[in-house]
Parts: structure tokens; sequence; C-alpha cells
């Protein structure tokens, strides 16, 4: 390589940071997690670990050690001592001259931040609207990688129309997911939500969302539901690991239920609130 | 934020350069193109700046000036001075704090780099063997973006079975394209290839091969194949930016007419040196 060019600025590539060639910046390639704590204690890291090893080993970025990641995020979250954070790391395949391929040999780059979380008690009050977007992704949403752009097109979707997530409808007229979040429904006393496959993030919160359903006497449907009957339904929410359960009132601006938090919706916020103290 | 770490080391986000918080690295959320010299002279500048341009549009990137783009290039494949140089560049929407709406004030961040072209006569003159890959890729491959996981898990599949590249076979079974190039073959005396559609890049590459098979007096098909089809045809071949067309002689292990380079396929290669000089 003989020259870069950062913004209108020339550089000698020897002199430019490692992480201008990073596989992340080129092809989005690495996976990562979030993770939240509650009243200084880190929720659920052994689930996390293990979706970010699996993510990991799916496309095969084998040169970091689990243990050690573990270590990278206690140590982080313990130098940070904030009670309620949001933990956010990821790993890329490295930095590298560009080419498809890779070299086995290459050295991971890991990049972690901790910070204030801002979890506000009014969505748990009043719920929110969401919107619905094409699901454009990749095949393989069951790994947690860093090619969001089709999440990215469909959240600022949601924003501009006022909403505060994008719920995905696949090419078959079906909901997957939002887009940064699982989609959960309740109809006739019981809960539904998608089944898990290659076109769908395993959400942590979605497994403990599942468990909270036990907890409180709930049947569990795994299927998917066309945008069409949910707005039919009693109550609907998402799950996202930054703010465990989260109302939804609106659906793709049709009112759920009377517009207020539902009563089984407040059964699975109660009971994250057990999980989580 | 509170801490960054980047491999195990702990950082002031104040200190930390605005690169990694780029949401090229986040989420992929940018658009990239390749472009080559031949003897001091960028083949088909404005395609790929016309192509840059609408992809930009297409995720809403609208901070950067398609003018400025092309001082760039042309100011930096100048400085560099290499005849047969490769020029890649990419935006980003920017660096901020991770969210997956945007602002749209980002200021995006541009880099480009210009290198030697690695562009040996010994492909052309013997051919290249493809293996196949599914097509694992997200719903708007029109979009030139940095979300290119799925051709780097594709692409490392072929290399790591001895081939030069990997075709994308969709879910009903049929060939889009490569995981870094167009795809082409000839039966019967006619140039066959996938219709542009949103699965598929607009490949610069593509449109000057379909102005070759003009020149040379051949008819041309659009229309989707199956692997199991091209392993019966005379000649296939694949369209890359940095080696213009490369001769596939062997196909998921089938050997393609005699195993050299086709007749025809030579036309390509001989009328694209027209073209290039």
């Amino acid at each position: 390589m003989k020259i870069v060019m950062i913004q209108d600025k020339f550089f000698d590539p020897s002199r430019v940071d490692d992480i201008y060639f990073d596989r992340g910046l080129y092809f989005g390639d690495g996976v990562y997690e979030v993770l939240r704590s509650y009243k200084g204690k880190i929720f659920a890291l052994d689930d996390h670990l293990a979706r970010f090893e699996r993510s990991m080993k799916e496309i095969s970025i084998l040169g970091l050690d689990i243990n050690k990641v573990r270590e990278r995020v206690e140590g982080a979250f313990a130098k940070a001592a904030i009670p309620d954070a949001k933990i956010y790391f990821h790993v890329t395949r490295g930095s590298g001259p560009r080419g498809h391929s890779w070299d086995d040999e290459m050295k991971p780059n890991f990049f972690l931040t901790v910070s204030e979380l801002d979890d506000s008690s009014e969505i748990k009050e009043k719920g929110v609207a969401v919107s619905l977007y094409p699901d454009l992704r990749w095949k393989r949403c069951d790994i947690k990688s860093l090619n969001l752009l089709a999440n990215v097109l469909a959240n600022q979707d949601a924003v501009k129309k006022g909403c505060f997530e994008a719920i995905l409808v696949n090419d078959d007229g079906y909901i997957t997911e939002g887009s940064s979040s699982a989609f959960f429904s309740i109809n006739d006393g019981k809960l539904i939500t998608t089944p898990l496959a290659k076109n769908i993030l395993p959400s942590i919160t979605r497994k403990y969302v599942l468990k909270a359903a036990k907890t409180i006497g709930l049947e569990v449907i795994e299927k998917l539901l066309r945008p069409e009957e949910v707005k039919a339904f009693e109550e609907t929410f998402i799950g996202v690991t930054t703010r465990d359960i989260v109302p939804v009132v609106e659906f793709d601006g049709v009112t759920i239920g009377n517009g207020m938090v539902g009563k089984l919706t407040k059964s699975f916020i109660d009971t994250f609130e057990i999980f989580t103290s």
C-alpha cells in the first residue's frame, strides 16, 4: 500500500493506526455483545459469554479465549464502578491488508465500553409504539455479528415515525423480531413468540422471559405471527438487554388492548425485577 | 461513557480516537468502492462514482458531495503515481455514541487507500477454479455496503477448497453472483448472466462485459441459472474490477469445456484490453 487518505488528508500507511485496517470496518467481520448490570451486578453474564463464544466459533474467530473475555468484562465493570451500567464489547477478526479471505493467524481486535445506562422508568409505565419494517437481514441472524445495516435502517425508519422500535417482517409476511429486540405478544392468556432458528437472534432476554412465563404460570407458544393477528391481541411487549421488558401499547398505528400497559406484561416486569435483584 | 478497553488496556474515552466509535465498526454502516487503473488511467471512474453516490443515497449518507469524492480519488491516484493501481475507498455515516438510529447531522468518515495491483497474467492464461456457497447475504446487495460477512465466509470457504472464488447460490438453487465478482457463462454461442435486481450488485465490470458482447457480436441472455446447467456449458468466467475478466475452467469440481480458457472468453479478455487501453 502506498497511500492512505483519511477525510482529505494523505498519510504514509506505515504511520496509520492499525484500527483503520480492521476487518470490522472493511467487512463487519466481527461479533459483539451488550450486557447490563442491575445495582452493581452484571445480569446473565454466563449466557452472554456463551452466546459470544458461539458467535465467534460460527465465523471462525478462534484466537480469543472466552475466559479472557470474562476477565476483561469483569475487570472493566469493576473499574467503571457504575451500579447500573451498559457494557458493550466486540471482537473483530483483526487488522490487515483488505482481502475477503483471511489468515487463521490473525490477531483479533477486542473493544469494550462501559457506560451509564439510560433506563428511565417512564417507558415501562407508559409503554411504547412500534412500527413495521421489512426484514432485510442476512440469513444467519443467529450470529450476533457487526453486519447490522439492515437493523440500522429499520430502526431509523421507526424513529422517523416517532416509534421506539421497528418490528421486522419477513418476505412471507411473518414477524421475526425487533431491529434490536425480541418480540412477544399475549393472547388468550398465552405468551407467543417467534421460534428460534437461523433467522433469529437467540435473545438472552427471551430466555428469561420464557423462564418468567413459567414463574407466572403462562403457557408459551412458539410460532410465527402476522402483524394483522398481533393487532387484535391483548398485550405485546419487546425484550431488550438494556431495559429487559418494554411494554408495547401501539403496534403499527393500532392501539393494543386499552392502550395501557397490560396486566400480564406488568407481571413480566415484576418477575424480571426478582430475577435481577 | 466511562471506560474504553482496547485489547486488555483501559482508556479514558475522551482520549480514544474517534475511529473506534465509527458506525462502520459498530454496524458496517457505510458503503465503498474499488477501482483500478490501467497504465496510469483510472478505468470507469464515472461509473464507480455514480454507483457510490447511489449507494450513499440508498442508506441516506448525505453529507459527502460526490465531486469531493472525485477530487480525493484523483488527487490520491496522482500522488501515489502507480500506473496499475488499486484504489479502495469507503465512507461511513460517522463516529458517535453507539445507537442504531442516527442523527442526520453526523459527519461522514472517508477512508481511501491506493495500492500496487497484483494482476499476474497467469490466471488469465490458465483460468481458475470456483466453488459453490450458499448466498447468505442481506436483501439489498444492490447497495455496495460494508456488511460483507456473508461474502467473507463464502470466499474463505473457496480458498480452503483451493478455489479462486465462491459462486453464490440462493435458496431457490439459482446462482446469483460471486462473493466479490459477477458471474458469466457462455452456451450455444450466447452470453448468459444474472439479471440485475436488489439481490445483485450492479457490477461495473458486468456493464463493460455486456458492451464487449456487443463488440464481439454475442447475444446476451439475462436469466437465472442452476449450477447443474452451468456444468454442461461451454465456457464460464467471472468479472471483477481489479482483474476484469477471469476465466473459470473448473466449476464446483467439474471441468468446463476442455479445461482450457475458452475461445469466446479470450475474445472478452481481448476486447477489455481495447476498452482499458
